[in-house]
């Protein structure tokens, strides 16, 4: 057994790393959006022209990074969502209902103090972590069944 | 034809009367989550008994509105998706995602200031409208055609 | 909004009566297998003709039950599923299966003594109701938002 | 053709290892839960914290066993569900039911005396096997064509 | 519960008024191909205009007939496929297999004789009946739970 | 047996006029496009405000009118599209596209003179009509089996 | 570019190998149902054990082809059925209907004796073909766009 | 992550060995309908026989033509469609609308003297481009987050 991952959401800080350092050596494969916040904003005029509304400007880039995110999404077995600190984050819960609705198995990482927050989005997750390293750890274990310690 | 029109969002004005009201004599049904905030944060506990931990009584509590959330995006042709000014908003952005996923058209309701911060969600949506009188004018433009002013 | 319910499982307690009751100006519509347990194990062979093999004769019943039990989950909305004290209930938790990969909304009906054996079936349900009475409930809220008491 | 196969059910006795040996040497690849009990009853909290309430303790292991099945039983193209002589044994048929629903090709394995009880699962299968050996010969021979003997 | 029920297959007796006589006063709707063989063969070039090539010829009105059939399919519960004495009656066959793969409920009538060479379709049915009045009490039963005599 | 009929495509005579009049009678029901051209162009912008860019006021337009294309398309038994002399008529073509990925039974209306430039988009139809007396009469045969004249 | 196709119906000529010889060198694998008409006939009582009625007999080992026959089906991107001059054949006509209801590209190979009978079924493929070079031939300008002579 | 493109419409000038060019390096597979006119044209008269009817020997080529495209569409995760100058290009507006209702993104490429004509196609669209460097543009920053320049 093999999985692919996606991972959704906060892009600033280095927890994609994490967890793909932790799962080194495991039969997974990792994908995520683009997370360079510049370039996740401005692709759309940078490729296709320049926009006067910013509207239209965000639209355009919104539009090709959903190239990228339903990829993603759509090959995943898994979902992992990471709701951070700052910021909206819509696009985060987002994904995590298009992830949802498509039946993926969804892990939410996120910090207690968003429990209330999130807890219509925790209801469709299979798993809740509070560290990139528990995320991990329910990866070693659905492909391998060993447990932490 | 007829629409089934699912209003998911915010739940503290009166958005979804004035697009009811608005949308009289038009061939239209209407559904939406439970909007008393008390009932649907305690519904579970209520129903299926209580819990110490808080965690679990959300999570109760989102289980069971989800029987009702599901079952209306589900059967709904249109999602309206109105994020507010105030909270975290995640149900409603992944709602909206939920509903891209399964195809359904969607129409977000929300002020400009959100605009960058929905730029993921409203380039899934077919109509971004400012007030709950725009989304009624594309429901009556929808079904009959007719135009306002 | 108006709701589709399947009733499944245990067919030697009145438990579909006290819902139906508890039910009743409800917008739900019920559905079941056949409850009458001689008909149920010999409808293949009083219809379709003897089997001298018991194996045969058992299978042909299931096979047409199979008609009913798939026509009743396929238009559900909700799928209640019970577990009572007795005999293996396999085809309980098969449809229970059935149901959660179709993506309806499971609720399960068990006793507490059950929730070992029960926890993957139970993991995959909205909702873990002890009573008739508390599935009532359940679908009274998710109609109109009240709660009991 | 290659086939993949998942091996649900039952987990006290080497059955998986003796259609894993039988089949050596045809193109199968076979997947399979966690058969490590102890690991499997105490995943959810070992990797994401520990519950006060049994109810929940089972129930997080639950969800996290249930990322490894569903990506095993929705890879497979055969289900194979082993039914032994003791415990109630709700998730085979409930894993049995999952798999019937997505129209994978079912094998059901178990002793004769379980034929009744197993009826309806019995009537979603393709084959109703009573020893490991028989399911290696329909593995076989759906490959390649060679009968036992 | 109701029933929509596509009759399918031989077109020379009238075993659909037997079952529909039969079935008088259960909610259960029939549809059914055109049975006016002329018609069924000629309507294409009657419709849409002449072709010199009589493979033409079948074909439009062959194309035509699928508008029916497929609606009519798609729409059933219940698909029943009579196989008679005559003719080679690949549509029937063909309308089992379309039915089964979009796991319609499928019933077969035919004669013992033919046993042998529909096997296969037979192995994909849920009920293989001898007579008209087998086919009204499976879908009697499957109603109402009532067993003939 | 009823017909929901979605009539796609030219806009400047009248022939869904035609259609829907020599079909009175029969169990049709019909959806279309908005078809006041001037009100089909401007749609998104009146409804929603003014774009300085005729390729957004376009879009804002095209999107509002999707919500119904969507809607008539899938709930459509059958989809006519109609190609005329005038205009490049993409959206007629993309109609068609849309609704043959979906299964929907397609009939092709168009002049002889489109043929060749129509042969992909006619492969994919049940039927390619000449006059609307033509669809009326595919219509009339579908559903009650009667030929003309 | 790579095809998978699925080489169904007549089993007592050596058509497979001829489209397999002709088609060396492309990008093309082929799967079919077992081709040694004794061991299709009697798999499932020489796996599973003996059946006293011949019904049942046969039954036991058509769901066991059915096992391979659906798994060639669902992976093919081209189902090639193949009619030929004796038996009933329902089996081939079962698994073009079931193929045409997936979405599969069809190719018939059929003598043109058989047109009529076959027209439904014609009326739901891509190409109607009289040799196998001709499947050979259609198969090589899918790949690469070359035709023959 | 790597992408599969298939690359719809115009087929007069080399834009398609452009992209092929420009995303040399990048993990993109490109598959393409046959893009010689001649052999597009008469494939079908060429393998299964000469028809005297124009309109069938163009049915008969579109046809096995399908068989091509719908694999190339059905495998790809990104559709480019390329309207050119000339020509009535319906077949690539189909293969734009087929797109769009599995799911794909589409990107669209065409000149903006088109815009107001293809407003419906490119409202299904996630990329709208004016020359065959912006899809390349977009597949690189899809692929690895690079933007150009």
């Amino acid at each position: 057994m093999t999985l692919h991952v996606y991972l959704s959401g906060e892009i600033h800080t280095d927890w994609r790393e994490e967890i793909a350092n932790g799962a080194e050596g495991l039969p997974v494969t990792f994908s995520a959006p683009v997370t360079d916040h510049g370039a996740s904003d401005d692709c759309g005029v940078a490729i296709l022209g320049a926009e006067d509304d910013k509207y239209w400007h965000d639209h355009k880039g919104a539009m090709i990074n959903a190239i990228r995110t339903r990829r993603g999404i759509e090959e995943a077995d898994i979902v992992v969502v990471r709701f951070g600190d700052k910021y909206k984050q819509w696009n985060a819960a987002f994904d995590a209902g298009y992830a949802a609705a498509l039946g993926k198995s969804l892990i939410i990482l996120q910090p207690p103090e968003h429990d209330h927050a999130l807890k219509e989005v925790d209801a469709a997750a299979l798993a809740v972590a509070r560290t990139p390293d528990q995320v991990v750890a329910v990866l070693r274990y659905v492909l391998n069944g060993s447990l932490p310690g």
